[in-house]
């Protein structure tokens, strides 16, 4: 019986929360109307709808959040066909359906509550605060023209409606570890030299078949599984070439979608004895075991992505390393990339996520790897979660390779 | 065993057949540049990667294909740690890589080909070409800002990749409603007066386990199961407190994903003998099931959607029914509502997509419902696929209640 998916009750309990979390961060944001248009959410979703909705829709749909004069009102407009569904929820203020076109009670609704602005979800730089596709865009500039002057970015909002984890979020998401450690321990037993990269995936399918969760990105790659000394990095899946060898390193990068929420860890292994690991290879693990504990050493709210990204960083260079090609960490939560401040460089594909600040309940990856000249590369990745001053490791980080002798 | 997703070798051969499509579809449409604009497409999916890309990428990714001066190329640009998956494909003419920013590489490639236009991913009415988010057109206006005004929308474009199904598309399509229809026949000889809603609905979950595939749509309602005459029409899950009665009809909407490729199937049963069937289901459901076989008889390449819609509204109210409140027809594919052509009336919501042209290769479902005054609602659904002079069925077409006694 599969556990990936979320049950209804809790979904709905979700977004109770969130919308509890809702007139808070409107204020802090000066945010009047939060305005989420969607359509055919099954085909194209906005990824906010899990949190603030719950379930698909199917015509164009608006779901309003005013934070107008100190008044917190929730408003649902949807398609004659969605209204039940919505109305049985019990989340809602209102809900009003149409049946021929969504204009006039859109119109007739934005018209009473007259918010200075109306938040959209878009954003250059963050996939999950972009939700609103450019045909919706288009759209909501038509039904709405004199009011397109009020339009303004949801990101904060969003950021922070996805970042700030509850406490069922952050369980199910320690939940979610719990069970990738558990696969990769089950794995961990089954492991020989002289086995395929392909084969050692299979053992993790059959995993987590059997704990009933799915892969949390796309299940080539997931896990990815990487024997030796000679492969690429990247997001490259397991070859039916590649074997593990005797004095050889795996590793892999692994993570499991369980009621909706995901994990995203990397472990490494080696094949021989504690006492015959080469030097070369327990100065790599070192640097990154010990970047990641100076990382989550340093981090707390308040402080910018990309200052606790440099932590890691430094130490690796300071190592004698060529520094990751890559961000420190990134959010988790609904997806394994979950958006939201970075903890990152201020490189340009990151844009200004890596300039966001860092705030409890954020739950975030610690990864990195560094390149060995004779083992390949070493790379490690932890998932912590922000607390009120510091920040805690959802399963305990690795100490050393796991040995396979 | 899960069926549910397609292997990665046959997405691969869709992709290529796809590819094979894209030189006639974009001169018959004047595009000289096809833009496919993504990022962390597992978090915010652009619904056309399944069928040009073929899998997801995480940073920002440019697929150009290019049709200019008679010379097709495809040009795949992505991050560095995207490229190895990429290169494995054997799809692209070219993958370029680049670390810090996709900017230059994207300027130059635009600049190398001079093209007249650039179709992006963007549409009001289309909802499966509507794949570009705002942010994502922000930013490529921004990467691109003296081209802006050669920017076009990709719809027609993608109305014809999406629509145009290939053999193999057809066939994956076949085999879905195959299984919805075994699926449909073992929960037949199940049912038993005195069950509820919820109840059958864990009939079709076992079955549908059984069977290794997934819901065609989000599962609350996939299927929706609705006994008796009480229940509202529309988006609404089955109920713990709704039974199956001696008299009373039972109807479901309900399909299946096979291999990433979609059914969605409307079927109805009678609790009684058929001679107990009472003259107004009998009227009712003549009516539905002779409004579809009309449309299916008028329907062939080159004619609006609309037409084919206005066939069975006509027939309906023919009969002395209101009209049914939603379209005679979507498309069916890797999403059970696919886009593109729409077979509806010419309302507001559905924009212009009924006035396309019906296509060879088009999957369509011919749905539809009437109201009786004392049995509730009577709906069927069926699918077609559009062939060079008509259309046939996938699966053959009902002709009667289904009677459980």
């Amino acid at each position: 019986m599969s556990q990936a998916k979320i049950t209804r009750k809790k979904q709905l309990q979700i977004v109770k929360e969130k919308h509890d979390q809702l007139p808070q961060i409107m204020t802090e944001n000066d945010i009047e109307c939060w305005l989420v248009f969607a359509r055919e959410t099954a085909a194209n979703p906005d990824p906010v709808m899990d949190h603030v909705v719950g379930g698909d829709i199917v015509w164009e749909s608006a779901f309003l959040f005013f934070n107008v004069n100190n008044q917190f009102k929730m408003v649902c407009l949807v398609g004659n066909f969605d209204e039940p569904a919505e109305k049985r929820k019990e989340i809602w203020d209102v809900v009003i359906s149409y049946k021929e076109g969504i204009t006039d009670p859109l119109r007739q609704t934005i018209k009473k509550y007259n918010p200075k602005n109306i938040a959209l979800n878009f954003s250059e730089d963050d996939v999950v605060a972009d939700g609103l596709s450019h045909g919706m865009f288009l759209k909501i500039s038509k039904i709405l023209p004199e009011y397109s002057d009020r339009f303004i970015s949801a990101a904060t909002l969003i950021r922070a409606i996805r970042g700030r984890k509850t406490t069922t979020e952050v369980d199910l998401i320690t939940n979610a570890c719990k069970i990738t450690e558990k696969i990769n321990n089950s794995v961990s037993s089954k492991l020989k030299i002289d086995m395929s990269e392909t084969e050692i995936q299979q053992l993790y399918y059959d995993e987590m078949e059997k704990y009933g969760v799915i892969e949390a990105w796309q299940r080539d790659s997931c896990p990815s599984i990487d024997a030796g000394p000679d492969k690429e990095v990247g997001h490259v899946g397991p070859l039916e070439t590649s074997f593990t060898k005797k004095g050889h390193t795996l590793h892999n990068d692994f993570g499991v979608k369980l009621e909706g929420y995901c994990s995203d860890l990397q472990r490494m292994w080696f094949f021989g004895k504690q006492e015959e690991l080469p030097e070369e290879l327990i100065h790599a693990f070192e640097t990154v075991r010990d970047a990641i504990i100076k990382a989550s050493e340093f981090i707390k709210p308040g402080l910018t992505g990309y200052s606790a990204d440099k932590i890691a960083r430094d130490h690796v260079i300071s190592r004698g390393y060529d520094e990751f090609a890559h961000a420190l960490g990134h959010q988790v939560g609904t997806h394994a990339h979950d958006g939201g401040v970075l903890l990152g460089p201020l490189w340009e594909r990151y844009g200004d996520t890596p300039k966001g600040l860092i705030e409890e309940g954020n739950v975030f990856t610690l990864e990195l790897h560094v390149k060995t000249k004779n083992y390949g590369v070493v790379s490690l990745e932890e998932n912590i979660v922000v607390t009120k001053d510091g920040c805690e490791f959802h399963v305990p980080p690795v100490k050393q390779f796991i040995f396979i002798e």
